[in-house]
């Protein structure tokens, strides 16, 4: 089924909830009951690890995983997508938060819930507007970066915890120094129990599914199974701690997470807070984005089912804004737990709002079991889950096929791992469009001739083509704009200068798909340039929009050449010295 | 003659001096005498003037036309180019010390200094590491509704001169509102000497100079008359205050300007200053640099000489920096004073050194003459040189031509007016950037078919064209990149969806100039999600630079179609049903 259409319904295009529910029946129910069991288990030590990542008390990982996920059940379009905190957004938050400087637990939480707010109202405003393609600003290299940079941020930044030691910093080095400045308090049974969980939760990924399918379990099965891991995990090590009083003995646990359903709570609406919070809060809502509706159009396209990139935007951005006002942080479409969402067979976002059922539920039930989980075992569960984020492949990739993409791509892993986050992928996205611009203000001209027996033109360096006496044929094989249109006019004149005895200079528009104000001024210098020398300038096989436009300036009017359909239409005509100058300049739009 | 390449000298590359310099005789030495005359006596009132204009003591203006002419003289390569204060220049000198609300003149100099040193010092950089092409990020329209916008705020922050009130600010809403509110102070008697003298100016420029030629001069010479309107206006005004002693009654008068050479000086190197001047003097570099270039080549051209655009960005950098050593602001090419110079018939940038000796006696003589000068004078001046510069026809011109040209150019005369200068060019830079991403963002696609007996493809809607059944034919009409990208993979899946029985997608990439690495991903993606549905998807008309790349990567290989050199191969091979899948995929490059 695709989503409807904005034309039909002005309510179901804002409201996707209209057009599956109307459809829901028992089947499907239970088809998204038991997506949302085994999401459930999954999330509770996933979102108390990632409040811990974003270093914020346990249970707000619990509260932005209830009514965040109803949000998106009513207005997101994905059929599979699992919402919640993730890691990246999660260190993300972090990050914006240590830049405030604050010390008390209460008003770290509201930093956090604003920083919700913010990024949920930011992207609700994009969905409405359907400024949606900004995302499209981040070129694939720069988010593979970026992701694996973080990737190695989070692991760093959880190492603290595996040693039960101290360590503050947001970038790689300040967290590593940190590390060793601290290396002298290490508690040994921490280090134990984190070393143990997360050599567990390796072999279960690793080890575990292949054994379970070699013992007769479906591979898909068999990879539910592997993702409960940390489930087991944490209920090996919360027992142990507990049974053998190892917290008095120095690991540290989560402690005392309040029992009961989410509180109600309010963003801050101070203005220093904002300003501050404020790019943050952007980038967090693109990058949370990005990552979240690529997960979504992957799974959908698997059923041939399409998501709305605008309707995403507005489902992560009151989900957002529902975490804000039930006491969590910014959440967005998290990768893993929408695979075993969908893999788990979760036929509508009917599944997400299960999972907050349960783990409603769990914030009634289970947070006294939780007293006794030690931080090693949820800093085990972040190390391995981010340890399959991190892709250094990128960089041979890119500089195999792109020196462009290669630098913009290194230019974010180191400035994500050495001076933050928030530089990184700023850095990434204002690079890369600087050097895309960079690239374009140097076109690529080719001097073309015929290749013979043919009615093609090729360049006169790559292919064995004729060429006339006389006359200079130039491919101009990019847009002409404001970066680049000087340079075209610098390039034709001195290639003319190089010339003896030109009376033609033919330009080949086939790439040209804008000519701007800028170069439409520069083409008519060039003609003028080139009239005083007594050469006549002429244009072939303008493209259609190009021509619409160049028909409503003086310029045609004023070439001292002709336009011609096609290259070739020009060769026959100079070739056979045909009168130039007649008007055939209405006729010659591709 | 030309300006010698890089790789001749290092020596004459940097130092251009070094070409003329050896063939200089007496002829070039007597024209250059002759047009530094001439642009000596129309210097002294303008570098006054705009030393009022961008708020500092008269001699500073004369001070930043001494050394820094001997500078370019050096270091520049426009044969006719005279530098010194400029009006846009000073506006923005006014508003970039402005913001730092400093309340001595001499704290006010200093930073004008330091503004002129660190608009130097980057220039000179961007020149040496031959980044000259980012001045052309600045487009012609954004250019031309800044000077426009200029001109106006120029002209309103002289009113007050002439109607001798005291009015501040630095947006038109501003200066309008406190010339209002000071109405009631109007001196008549400076309001007589500034609206005389502003008719007076308008009636040399529009009147003398047609009068001149009906009397038989020269259009050249009476042109060089006519621009000496401003040194008869400052003699007769200032004999006029001196002789009815009408300081006493209330003209503002120029007063004392020490004599003497200009004092060597050195820029602050206070950081908070810095900090507040760094960007105005980045946007005061570019802006004086593209103004100073377009002079310069325009002129340039018309002698069949040659600009370096580099070694101009070192020519006026050392002027800059020239300017603030010797207790000057920030100076660059002017247009009026470098067309003078050139009709004059200055032949070697030995003119301007010329024009400095000329200003530096000027110091040592004149400047006692001065003393009585009223400002009405000077803002009448400044008021009719700078309304030659105000001109809206951009706004029609682009509305015409580029609904996107439009748009950056009214922002940036809007938010000059009514935000500042500095707000105002950037958003016109900052916006053209975007709106030009954002055009390719949503590239044109066009179903092509065949022009019957012809090898031509022509977009199905403008032509009357054949097609082939089964197969769909889409020339991509923009470089594919990460902004574009998904963009596409969406449309062609669109097309695909709503064509029956489609075996062939055939893309044909006469106008993709650049395939980079998000956009290889999308074409991997797409050629993945057709093959799921049983459909090839076959390549044309790749260009050269473009098949280079692709064949480094695994595309070409997992490509379920072919290569195709034209279009009109793949047409034939399609519609012949020959087997599709052998390799001609080495074979194709433009």
């Amino acid at each position: 089924m695709n989503v409807p259409r904005p034309s039909r319904d002005l309510l179901t295009r804002y409201l996707p909830i209209l057009t599956w529910a109307r459809t829901y029946d028992r089947d499907t129910a239970t088809s998204d009951l038991v997506a949302a069991v085994i999401v459930t288990i999954m999330l509770i030590p996933q979102s108390l690890a990632y409040a811990l990542l974003a270093g914020l008390p346990a249970e707000m990982g619990l509260y932005a995983s209830i009514l965040p996920l109803v949000a998106y059940a009513i207005f997101g379009t994905s059929r599979a997508l699992a919402v919640g905190p993730v890691a990246v957004v999660s260190l993300m938050t972090a990050a914006a938060i240590g830049q405030l400087g604050l010390t008390t637990p209460a008003e770290i939480a509201l930093a956090a819930i604003t920083l919700a707010f913010i990024s949920g109202v930011f992207l609700t405003l994009l969905g409405v507007l359907k400024l949606g393609f900004l995302a499209n600003f981040l070129s694939h290299p720069v988010i593979a970066g970026f992701i694996t940079a973080s990737g190695v941020l989070i692991a760093a930044s959880q190492l603290k915890h595996i040693f039960g030691i101290s360590a503050e910093g947001h970038t790689l080095v300040d967290l590593v120094i940190s590390l060793f400045e601290h290396q002298g308090d290490t508690n040994v049974i921490t280090l134990a129990i984190g070393l143990s969980a997360t050599a567990f939760l390796f072999w279960v990924r690793k080890g575990l599914k292949p054994m379970l399918i070699g013992a007769g379990l479906k591979p898909r099965l068999a990879d539910i199974f592997a993702k409960a891991g940390p489930v087991a995990a944490v209920v090996v090590t919360t027992l142990l701690t507990w049974i053998f009083g190892l917290a008095d003995k120095g690991v540290k646990i989560v402690g005392d997470v309040p029992m009961g359903l989410p509180p109600l709570s309010a963003p801050s609406f101070d203005m220093s807070m904002w300003s501050t919070l404020l790019l943050p809060a952007v980038l967090i809502s693109i990058i949370g984005f990005v990552e979240s509706v690529s997960v979504a159009q992957t799974l959908a396209a698997k059923r041939r089912q399409r998501i709305d990139p605008d309707q995403e935007l507005i489902g992560l951005g009151t989900s957002n804004i529902a975490s804000a006002v039930t006491g969590g942080f910014p959440v967005t479409g998290g990768f893993s737990r929408s695979v075993v969402n969908f893999d788990a067979g979760a036929e509508t976002p009917a599944a997400g709002a299960y999972t907050a059922v349960g783990i409603g539920l769990a914030t009634l039930v289970l947070t006294p079991l939780l007293f006794f989980l030690p931080k090693a075992t949820l800093a085990a569960t972040i190390i391995v889950a981010v340890l399959s984020l991190v892709d250094f492949s990128i960089l041979g990739k890119t500089w195999r096929y792109s020196k462009v993409d290669f630098t913009a791509v290194t230019a974010t892993i180191v400035l994500t791992l050495l001076v933050g986050v928030e530089v990184g992928v700023s850095a990434g996205v204002l690079l890369s469009i600087f050097l895309h611009l960079y690239k374009t203000s140097k076109p690529h001209v080719a001097e073309v001739g015929l290749v013979p027996g043919t009615h093609h033109f090729r360049n006169v360096k790559r292919h064995e083509v004729e060429t006339l006496p006389g006359v200079l044929t130039l491919r101009v094989d990019e847009s002409l704009y404001f970066v680049n249109a000087r340079f075209l006019e610098d390039y034709v004149l001195e290639r003319v200068a190089e010339c003896e005895n030109l009376e033609h200079v033919v330009l080949m528009f086939p790439a040209v798909n804008e000519v701007d104000m800028s170069a439409l001024e520069t083409l008519e210098e060039l003609n003028r340039r080139l009239s005083e020398q007594n050469i006549k300038m002429h244009l072939t096989e303008i493209k259609g929009p190009v021509m619409d436009r160049l028909k409503r300036s003086h310029f045609l009017h004023d070439l001292s050449g002709e336009v011609f359909l096609s290259q070739y239409d020009a060769w026959c005509a100079l070739k056979a010295g045909a009168p130039v100058g007649t008007e055939q300049k209405d006729l010659a739009a591709q």
